[in-house]
């Protein structure tokens, strides 16, 4: 049985090791044909594979059965065409929760430290000293520091789980929003329908939603308008989820403290795009994840299961 | 008995009562005098006062018994003439813990995920594609994330106790140096005579010395030789700690990663000064601190000691 592994990040085949009946086969993710003699492999792992890599083998590999994506979402695999009735997808979801956590904790702490406006003063050559010194403290109506802050996740799932014992640390009061109520990880996880009482007592907002059409504008004109004119807003899911024009209108008229946005509507953004220029804003190019951490563990113990004929996980 | 506290932070004068013997009165601690019913004040509470404020004070309170600063460092009270074989000076150390903590852990976080240049990037109109997207992993000689990174922490004290557990939440290795080794909040911290051998292996090296002669230029030319070329230096200290001189060579020439400075040898630093350029150097104008936290419990508790003739706690 051959299971293929991509050349776009680097796995230890070592770690693959042990299962008696499989060969393991490295390939370029990035070519547009698979060898043929590989065309007969069973297993194919995918990270960031050209898109024609991934319509080559969803037509040339009539063996195939099982594809182990290691992005968070399935999107790319999806969109190449396999016959899923045929092929099982997993994901790489988890693999991510850790850095994309480090990275939002990195852009609240920009937001709240200013760590921007000091840059563009620096780039000027001038010393920025109203944001040093003797500060003002328990200002209210402002986003300073992430202690006492309330940070409201939209989309607490396990990034948020993550995240959460990091800002707790820092003194910060998290609340979450899901599909799902309930207590997660010490966390109140509210249903969406509570969002108009939420939004208005959100010091940061961060959103962690995936990309599909039930999160598309999620944050729209309206909900917006229900933040304080302090309240920062934090995306590090998917670009679709913002309305892009409504945030550019919050950010221009200041009725929002600022926004740090890691994903877009369009990426990259381009070139001349009015959010390059918006007030406050601070950008970032889809650099939270980007870097599977433990992709090897993930691969065994979905292989232990899938020689079993056991539910995979990660499952599509 | 008369207590004068500053009007230079919003301290809650209901959360010092409670003594009878106690009469409260608010001070402008950036006037160059005090008004003559305060003159028999036995205790002044100082933050952030005028040069001139202290000195007015140091001749003009015959009474005075006590100081208690809010600021981490007793510097600007010792350099206004109190007499202080009457006069007992205590300072605000562990006040700025959390906050400090905090604006340490945004720069390590702005080094690690090059948020500068983004920002860079974004001011020119353009994407930083190569920060984003999939990124290589578990490269050596990078500093890239604060997962099993090396974090050297050169004067472990109170704050590096606070900074400890977010580091090693986010997955940082940390180690210590200090005048005491010994193991601190589970780091182990070394004796200055160990830094030939810690430093080769650090990633991050954060600088938290107070400022004082034994610290001058802590980190010299030597010494920065022997970090790695990808290390980064974190100094939230004191200026004087630092070479810059030294550090700014060590950057042009890229002999290691980067710098970000919250403080520094001539504060502001001036325009025209060649640090601002530097390659790879974030600036903060010692913004880190300046927001002292819990100052009336400090306050109260010190208030209870000097009245029952007790040690006061962080006495000079």
């Amino acid at each position: 049985m051959k299971l293929l592994y991509p050349n776009t990040l680097k796995l230890l085949p070592s770690a693959l090791a042990g299962f008696p009946t499989l060969t393991l086969h490295l390939y370029d993710a990035k070519a547009p044909t698979l060898p043929a003699d590989l065309h007969d492999a069973e297993i194919l792992v995918t990270w960031a594979n050209a898109p024609a890599n991934l319509s080559y083998a969803a037509k040339n590999l009539p063996n195939l059965r099982w594809i182990q994506s290691l992005a968070a979402g399935p999107n790319d695999v999806l969109a190449a065409g396999f016959d899923t009735a045929r092929v099982k997808v997993t994901t790489g979801s988890g693999l991510h929760d850790a850095t994309v956590a480090e990275h939002t904790l990195g852009l609240l702490l920009t937001a709240a430290r200013r760590f921007h406006e000091m840059r563009d003063a620096q780039t000027l050559g001038k010393w920025p000293g109203y944001l040093g010194g003797p500060q003002p403290d328990r200002e209210p109506g402002t986003f300073r520091t992430l202690r006492d802050a309330r940070v409201l996740v939209l989309g607490f799932g396990n990034i948020a789980k993550r995240l959460t014992p990091l800002l707790v640390a820092l003194g910060a009061e998290v609340k979450g929003v899901a599909r799902t109520p309930g207590v997660r990880a010490g966390v109140q996880v509210f249903g969406e329908d509570s969002l108009p009482e939420l939004l208005p007592q959100t010091d940061a907002l961060v959103m962690i939603l995936p990309g599909d059409t039930s999160t598309r504008h999620a944050l729209n004109r309206e909900r917006l308008a229900l933040l304080p004119r302090h309240a920062w807003v934090v995306n590090v899911g998917r670009g679709s989820s913002v309305d892009e024009d409504a945030l550019f209108e919050a950010l221009q008229k200041e009725e929002i403290g600022g926004a740090a946005l890691d994903v877009f509507e369009k990426e990259p953004l381009p070139e001349g795009d009015q959010l390059y220029k918006a007030k406050n804003l601070v950008l970032s190019p889809h650099a939270a994840g980007g870097r599977p951490q433990g992709a090897e563990a993930l691969i065994v113990d979905n292989l232990r299961r899938f020689l079993a004929g056991q539910d995979l996980r990660n499952i599509v």
